[in-house]
């Protein structure tokens, strides 16, 4: 047999069983944290057209997608991340709108990467998408909303970590920085290279105290006294403005009771161009890399024909639901599995003792008897399928009787 | 600005507002009843190796894939539809398991075809696989759970039609036909080419009953009358067994109540090769096409290395959403939007507010007044949302006040 037949393709895989009763169960809760958020579902495609994700409105590169052709030849691409797509959504639906929009959603994600890196090229990715809301309050919300759904996911213990790009960007046009000088000293800094930080920062002429903030940069984690350290080595409205927003945010935070959770990293810093203020990440233990990812991304819907600022995030729920099963943390599955065994002639009986079981919310399998097998083999049969109890409706189908039957103890 | 960037390919969409809570809430209901039936959810990749979907095992012709290459160059497609990636993953998981396994699906599928067509090139597919039953049961028990999942989604007045491929094969087999004559018989009769039908059938020597039988394919739609005239006219052992178990099948249908939503239709033909035993298709008034269809099929996990009776089903959710539409049968959608409107200073008690609210179950969004915009441009927003209530915590902050507001009917 062609060995192909039984296999996936690299990168991507079946989830199936329990796994996937527990991954079902969790995106429920989330997407029901979501609703409650007043955030609305939207459902984009797929696939779209290359030119939505392409390099200034998406996180991923050109290389790293699934790209194939219509019909007409157009460039269809599997869609990397969801955030561009309800942009364009945003602009098309949405266009005469000035007040918040409130979106979220739940789907499949792609990225072409190399095998030797060993992602997954699909996973499902949740998130939700704060449209035309400048304010400070939009940002906590957005961090309040990830608090708990991660919590009704069954996540008790994680970080919030809150970075401001625009913070970054100040200290760069107080050093005199142009943009390409300013990204390859981020891509040094976000390589912890510090010596060939130094050496860059040496040949620029810098006060003595942005010099010792930029070397101080990835230890700036913290809280309050981070913002104040910060604060005193700065003069650059532009990077004082950051500040200033993310400590509102911050006391924000304090009032829906998240303190605990919060810390502020002004080292966090990113590559997308496309943020423009405060970026999050979430981490828990159990998974090496961040959970959740967002930030504040006001000139993106431009790109797509609209002016509106947006703040959003994203749950990589394949890495949630990994964090979940290291940590030991059990997702409670209520559906009780019931197994009804029936002769021909019982029929009728055992169909409304199913139904009676299923309308209670139980979950329960009718099943017609093999006279030919004896008992023990339904029984094992149960214990391989987790079910609870058995029940049976001999010949005479008058009624169902509970079978000695004990279930295997996961 | 760049026209694609407004614009999905043809033939995908994006789904948003009520539309798209809508085809939420009945997803979930339909997923609620094939769990209480003891289904258990399995996820495939979106994408897989072109040769699990090629000609004997898939439902869609390979031109009508979307295809693309991995990095090894492997022929990669987006799924067509789910059944084989279920019995790969019966073959792959469960290759031991000689006892029935209930599988069930919710996902995209994906068809390349023509855009000339006007059909949808993704829609979301949901169905049921019972594996390793062999029983008129497993296939009764197929059409109970396509009842109640319609039913469960809202549609009230839906026709199942049963049919038996064999009871075809039979007949070609009694009249001397070989695989080619009887597709090319088949064809006729589905195109309803009556000339044509009777051209070929005088080729051939044939009772003049069998001849009859043949002519009458298309006629013969009904309940029992209909299967006791078929078996009138042939003497084909193949044939009769296949009418002997489309009465099996509908006597246990009759015990599950359904009789009212069955008929028998002996002239429904299947061009797929891998059904085995009954098909089936559910229709409504409101779409041109069938709803669901579905069937038994006990050679394909064979092909996957596993020998395994089955038999399982396709919603297409689309579809269902249009013909639910309309029919004008709305979907009852409970959450209740309110919106709080705040002050800076009474952040925390707005926050606790509509903590509240969430906590009760309703959808809340809290939003920060601008002090700039009198209430009636919140009032209009709330009606353009389509919001129950707005209340309103000024700059002291004690209490939540319901603003004097009239939604608008839809």
């Amino acid at each position: 047999m062609n060995v192909q037949l039984l296999h996936t393709p690299e990168g991507v895989r079946d989830i199936y069983g329990r796994e996937c009763a527990r991954k079902q169960k969790v995106e429920q809760q989330i997407l029901s944290v979501f609703h409650r958020y007043g955030y609305q579902s939207i459902e984009t495609p797929t696939f779209e057209f290359f030119d939505i994700f392409s390099k200034d409105r998406g996180s991923v590169a050109s290389r790293e997608m699934f790209k194939f052709f219509d019909r007409e030849n157009n460039t269809l691409v599997l869609r990397p991340d969801m955030t561009p797509a309800i942009a364009r959504c945003v602009a098309k639906y949405h266009m005469e709108e000035t007040m918040p929009l409130h979106l979220c959603y739940a789907g499949q994600t792609f990225t072409n990467s190399s095998n030797y890196q060993g992602r997954l090229k699909e996973s499902t990715q949740m998130g939700a998408e704060c449209i035309l809301d400048a304010s400070a309050d939009a940002d906590a919300q957005m961090l309040a909303m990830v608090a708990e759904a991660l919590q009704a996911a069954g996540l008790s213990d994680f970080q919030l970590e809150i970075g401001e790009v625009e913070f970054f960007r100040g200290l760069a046009e107080e050093a005199g920085m142009g943009r390409e000088t300013a990204e390859a000293l981020r891509e040094l800094i976000e390589q912890k290279n510090y010596f060939a930080v130094e050496e860059m920062l040496s040949g620029l002429s810098l006060t003595d105290s942005l010099r010792e903030l930029f070397l101080k940069l990835p230890e700036l984690f913290g809280n309050a006294e981070t913002i104040a350290y910060a604060r005193e080595h700065t003069k650059n409205p532009r990077a004082l403005a950051a500040l200033a927003r993310l400590e509102e945010v911050l006391d924000i935070l304090d009032l829906y009771g998240l303190t605990e959770f919060v810390s502020v990293d002004l080292g966090m810093l990113s590559k997308y161009q496309y943020y423009t203020g405060i970026i999050f990440k979430a981490f828990t233990y159990g998974t090496g890399d961040y959970i959740v990812n967002g930030g504040r991304y006001d000139k993106l819907l431009e790109q797509f024909g609209k002016e509106a600022p947006a703040v959003g995030f994203t749950i990589l729920v394949d890495s949630l639901l990994l964090a979940l099963e290291r940590q030991k943390q059990s997702v409670t599955l209520e559906t009780m599995e019931n197994l009804i065994l029936y002769q021909k002639s019982s029929r009728k009986a055992a169909f409304a003792f199913t139904k009676k079981l299923r309308e209670e919310g139980h979950s329960a399998i009718s099943l017609l008897v093999d006279n030919g097998k004896d008992f023990s083999f339904y029984e094992e049969y149960a214990r391989r399928m987790g079910m609870e109890a058995i029940y049976y409706l001999d010949s005479d189908g008058e009624a169902a009787v509970k079978m000695p039957y004990t279930k295997e103890e996961a």
